[in-house]
């Protein structure tokens, strides 16, 4: 059976997220989750020993053949009918009797979402530990550069001075927030699927308490307060929340991506042998890393839509709308780890021309500094006066090719009732970026103390 | 101007949150923005306490022209633009020099997403006793039905019994994440704006953190780690949180939706003057509620995209993504709200016929206890075996027009092998639907007493 | 290298489409691609005809390493570059002379793009098979129950007598309209992507219009105007095209579905060996056609606003929206492929209980020709006084039990204002529903006839 | 009732569009379709002639409350319910008799579809209009810069050189497609819609056929082969088409806002009285036009998905697909047609600055010449090779802060086998960028060829 994800879509690699996500990664779960509900049944008496000794040892061996399985899912409308009887006549081929008790009172879908469940888990761990990788580098970035002067840019043009590291720190505060609304959809989702055909439990009878409770205690699950078989807002909240996450990334790969352009040049993706060649172009050493992300955040959004729009699932077991989960989360998962991996690199790796930076600032001819001249006149003639002001000097220097502070020193000169204004090294104080940059490097620390605390918390944990 | 809202989207009539979000409610809030920003300067000897005394007076007053703001904001490129310079304009008629400090240090955004902040705090106050209203109503339901026994649905068929309390269970513990999840979503939302042109406050100087901090306390707001102008995950937090909301109403109308079918007629909609009647077949009654809120189910995911994907936002300020949360957002809250209110008036008023749930289950002829009788042969002969024993009695039952339990019956008596595995009694008991809604009741009663404790600890905080 | 994509999504198969969609099938139009460059280039005197032969020769093997291809896209940011290496090396092997010319003047997206040029121009032909074979199991449906009473439904409500031709007709035409759709959309998409690294074909000098040619022509694609390396509508409209013949699907997928539940049983989905049973319930045959085409209804919208959102891309070649189609292109092309797959065999094979939907018809006690009594009514005493009186005996029959037909004689025989105005027989024709099915006979044979119409011209095309 | 759409997104101000839009322009063409039914009807003989007099005088006026009109489609589930009420009390207060034949035999539905199909065909109209103009003035840039030297860039990096008249003739081109698509989407969407309750027009009897021609030919619209209430793909074709066009303005705006970067600093957007500028800093010029653009283009593709998703309608009328259209469809025109409108103005007013356009060339030294040079190079000692060379002499270039030219004429006198591979004036000519601009020129006058022609043709039929 053929598969076209490898090629169509090579940007992410394959990190370990890729193999938790596979077919052999589904499948092991779904035998664990067999495993631990025939160990639970035998627990509770529902079962006999000897038939979970033998579940378990088959489950342990994964002889689950996956193109089969691929193939009977289409006419059966979902992968846990034709796991079920391979599984069941792998065991039943050891031992008749243990064969008539595998997935004993379990639904089709208690099995699916719970594998799903394990995956998920095992995936956040890791987008966890990328998560923690990223912001470090970002608090690095942050720190080194809490001084280094840059430009700010609103609507694409050259607004005021800033500092890198106030930009790195942006990144950074927004990437602690991601790492809060992780821990709290991972605590909402780790719940064992357990309802029976109905999500009643009627197949257990009076044992379904303490089978469920032993199950999911065996895959260090919650017990849920019933039967979420159409309810999928935990499952949603993973996908939102990453969807969140591949936003901040995104925003980090459209700044980076915009700070590569030949005409900034303020940074640079880490090189790498064969990393952003140009098969045409040898001169050129593309961001491929922030390539890859942008796309990723152009992909999650609408495939976040599309677990939403699955909510609205028909009675105890939808038509249509759990069947489009079953693709999509997987891939908004695969995506956010691929944009977290290349972005962790990339941000690791960056390579800042502070002195381009600096050289950047200066290409308006102090026009940037506008708004602290016209703060500067504002407190003698007030604010609107001083913003025409500011404005008609500004066009003079962009007209005679002069810097804002001579064109604004003129243009005093020439009216009287401005004689006295402001001196010439009150001029030169405002024509220095380095001197309104304002709370930057205060926000910066502030940034990284709460990254810093963020992380200390959770080694305490 | 023209708006074309009322009439092609008829279905949320007016409730509160629209008022919130009406062009009037923006503008208060931006106008008591400006206010606690010139109190907050002043406060800090910023500005002088007599402009402050004139800017709040005249924001108290409300004098905007609204269609002057619409007109001069599409060339501005943005709302605060023109409504500072009618402010100023406004506050220079009674004061020239108060007029010099208006809007003192921020910048438009400033403004804008202070005001939207304050728009989002009371409508999802708003939203919360929606919220409360429904789930309570939802509590009332599964109460009341603990036991009354319906039939669930799997892949729209038939499957096994279940109780109708049990499925309003299940909307109700859904509401109750999506009342933790909007708590989480309003704590993080509640932050002051404030960054001037560049996010670095400047402006300000060395007053910056003080005033920040007044300004913040005035309005209720926290002060940020740092200004969030182009790191918007707060505000896209709300929209995937009313996403999971809107989805979780969604279920309820594609539920309830369901069984007002004609051939189902287990529940209907609340009647009412003029309420889902048709011009042309005075004999229907439509699920006008369930069809607004199953409208906003399709609508609301791809407008929580459009906020993910306007998340990639380029430097400090965007080109595109901000722009595109302007009425997004917005529709997102007023769908959420509109269909909160649609649901809650449903289900509160929703006329549920039991007797027909439990006819409704009879119309298979006992197939539906296939299970049951499978599990019990299982427990003779083993799963898969007694699986095709059943599956043949079951299209038996089906080809003669009979029974289960007469096929079942029949079945049996024909096979040597399987004589005296069902008695009578035993066939009987089988045959009765409400010995198999196993946990329903329990699973129920926990959702309920669930929610109680929720709203307990709630009102106690 | 793990893949996801097999057990995950298991709904559509491996239609023929998934072949062409493959890692195989990609590559192997690639090489098909670069064989034309070299014989046209050769042809027009650009490279030699020795090195053209060699290149042609090496293309025909398929030399490529698969699993090498994917590791080295990641760094490389395309699919482009590594596979250029892995062909020059080839070729270079057996003539290093002939691998000097291999890619000759293109660039990396001119390779890649015409490829999948090449492999939409093949998925499209076997849709447009599956679309002709699905539309005409719904012609066949739509004539021979042209006079098939069933009851239309709106707002899932019994309101007048149909027939299912008439329904049948509705998919048929909207199929047709889907042919019309794909035509136009082929006819757009088969143009060569060939413009070297900047769209301006410098690399071939004056050659290069002559070269385009020939290159086109052994492909059997069109010249277009200009490259369209950054301007992607001709994709977009396969995908738009796609997304609107899967929402066809869809709402056939939504009818059906509903008239199969259980309530309904009208019709139901063709059985088959493990289609559609269940793990726990033996008696269920589910819907598994419908709900897989409802899952690629619920997951395509979506990825067509990927497409859509991806057009934005930036000057001559993008940075994230032209990635984001690599893999969204091809899903969007497998879903509506397996779409179709599942809903031809589906309505092929459709079982319909023709008694059942008289039958039902029956069930609201003759409430749904309220309509018909209204407008025979209000020919005597105007539309809304008829409304009025119809919706008072309706109600009526409700509460009595009793049918329209009766409690409408009881109204009008108790207000002497209205004695005369229906005579026994005028009542009894008004109760039988085969009087009202309006124009559902002649629309259906317009349907069929416009479908076979266009099946003609096409033939004779 | 408050409405929030004129504040909350003030980018695209008001053209014709919004006024058809409007509410007032939905119940005008309610009004005349109304009207149109009443005299098709009296023209067959199916209602009085005095009736259809009255009927249409009544409509003419537009007595229509709007007020009430929006309050109590709430509860009446739409629009046209409340609307058929009033009209009928309108014309029942002239003439008790006409009362009696408003909107005889006809739904609702079909008011409010044949209204939305004259809406759109109003507002496709003024997109046409829109498109034209904005086409033209690629056109006129094209033609004016189709040798102005410019940069060309991938991945945001410098690639080899193009001209600007290309660039704009990729815009050009794509609007030309977009003027295709538009045409054909038109000539599919004018088609009544008139089915009655049921879609058969069963209230109408035999004169059905006769009133839906003289009722189709009254508003010049095609009479379908059958009722379409639930086969939304004429709509859907609407929304997906401009969802394109919206992209191809989007592309441009991304294109154009990259290029007024202060550090690109290439063209600039039209200036105008209050457009683009800052409120704290008054040297800026926002590109406001792009970024209202650039929002539209966020927006659009998830509405897009919205229509598509809505397609999946239930049976004769539809539970939520047909309600989230509402609102959604006249969104996706306004803002298309918003969009238009500012990049028709963009372009038509961009200023050009040509000499800082070829200044941007020599940033890299040269480097950009790097395929001239291989190519070249390429022709003596092979691709990959060459490709080396130069990818040295590249490093080399930067390493130095020499010229590509200068690295490689070193590189080459190193090696003993290079020597007499490019001479000086070789070199020379391979570092005049304006010698490398292939096929810029001819692409360019094909493209503003076929828009031309396009526009004869058009204004010939």
């Amino acid at each position: 059976m053929p598969t076209f994800s490898r090629l169509t879509d090579p940007m992410f690699g394959s990190p370990p997220v890729l193999d938790i996500l596979s077919d052999a990664g589904t499948v092991r779960r779904m035998l664990a989750v067999e495993a631990a509900l025939a160990r639970a049944e035998a627990q509770c008496g529902v079962i006999p020993e000897s038939a979970a000794i033998i579940i378990e040892q088959v489950c342990a061996i994964d002889a689950i053949d996956l193109d089969a399985l691929a193939q009977d899912a289409v006419a059966a409308g979902n992968l846990a009918i034709p796991f079920v009887k391979q599984l069941t006549a792998a065991v039943t081929a050891r031992d008749a009797e243990a064969g008539r008790y595998v997935h004993w009172g379990a639904t089709s879908q208690d099995i699916i979402d719970t594998a799903l469940v394990l995956q998920l888990r095992d995936a956040l761990q890791e987008i966890d530990a990328g998560l923690m990788a990223a912001g470090d580098a970002c608090a690095v970035l942050a720190a080194k550069h809490r001084t280094t002067p840059m430009v700010a840019r609103t609507w694409l043009q050259h607004a005021l001075p800033t500092t890198f590291g106030l930009k790195a720190a942006g990144w950074l505060d927004a990437l602690r927030r991601d790492v809060a609304r992780l821990d709290t959809a991972r605590s909402q989702l780790v719940v064992l699927q357990f309802g029976g055909a109905a999500g009643t439990l009627a197949s257990l009878g009076d044992d379904a308490p303490a089978v469920a409770l032993h199950f999911a205690r065996a895959l260090q699950l919650d017990v849920p307060v019933l039967a979420w078989h159409a309810q999928r807002d935990r499952l949603v909240e993973v996908a939102t929340t990453l969807g969140m996450l591949t936003g901040t990334l995104g925003k980090m790969a459209r700044d980076i991506s915009l700070l590569t352009q030949t005409e900034v040049a303020e940074v640079s993706e880490p090189a790498g042998a064969g990393r952003g060649g140009s098969s045409t172009m040898p001169h050129k050493r593309n961001p491929v890393g922030c390539a890859a992300v942008l796309a990723a955040a152009v992909r999650v959004p609408p495939l976040v839509a599309t677990m939403l729009a699955g909510m609205t699932q028909e009675h105890e077991r939808a038509l249509g709308g759990w069947q489009a989960e079953w693709d999509t989360l997987p891939q908004i998962v695969a995506l956010a780890a691929g944009a977290l991996r290349q972005m962790g690199e990339v941000a690791a790796g960056l390579q800042v021309d502070a002195a381009r930076m600096r050289a950047n600032i200066d290409i308006t001819h102090g026009l940037i500094l506008g708004e602290a001249a016209m703060l500067e006149l504002g407190r003698h003639i007030g604010r609107l006066p001083a913003h025409h002001l500011v404005e008609q000097a500004s066009r003079r220097a962009v007209a005679d090719g002069t810097t804002l502070r001579d064109a604004l020193a003129r243009t005093l000169a020439e009216d009287p009732s401005h004689q006295g204004l402001l001196d010439d090294a009150a001029l030169d104080r405002l024509a220095d970026p380095t001197r309104y940059a304002g709370q930057s490097t205060s926000f910066t620390d502030a940034a990284v103390a709460a990254w810093r605390d963020m992380r200390a918390q959770r080694s305490n944990a």
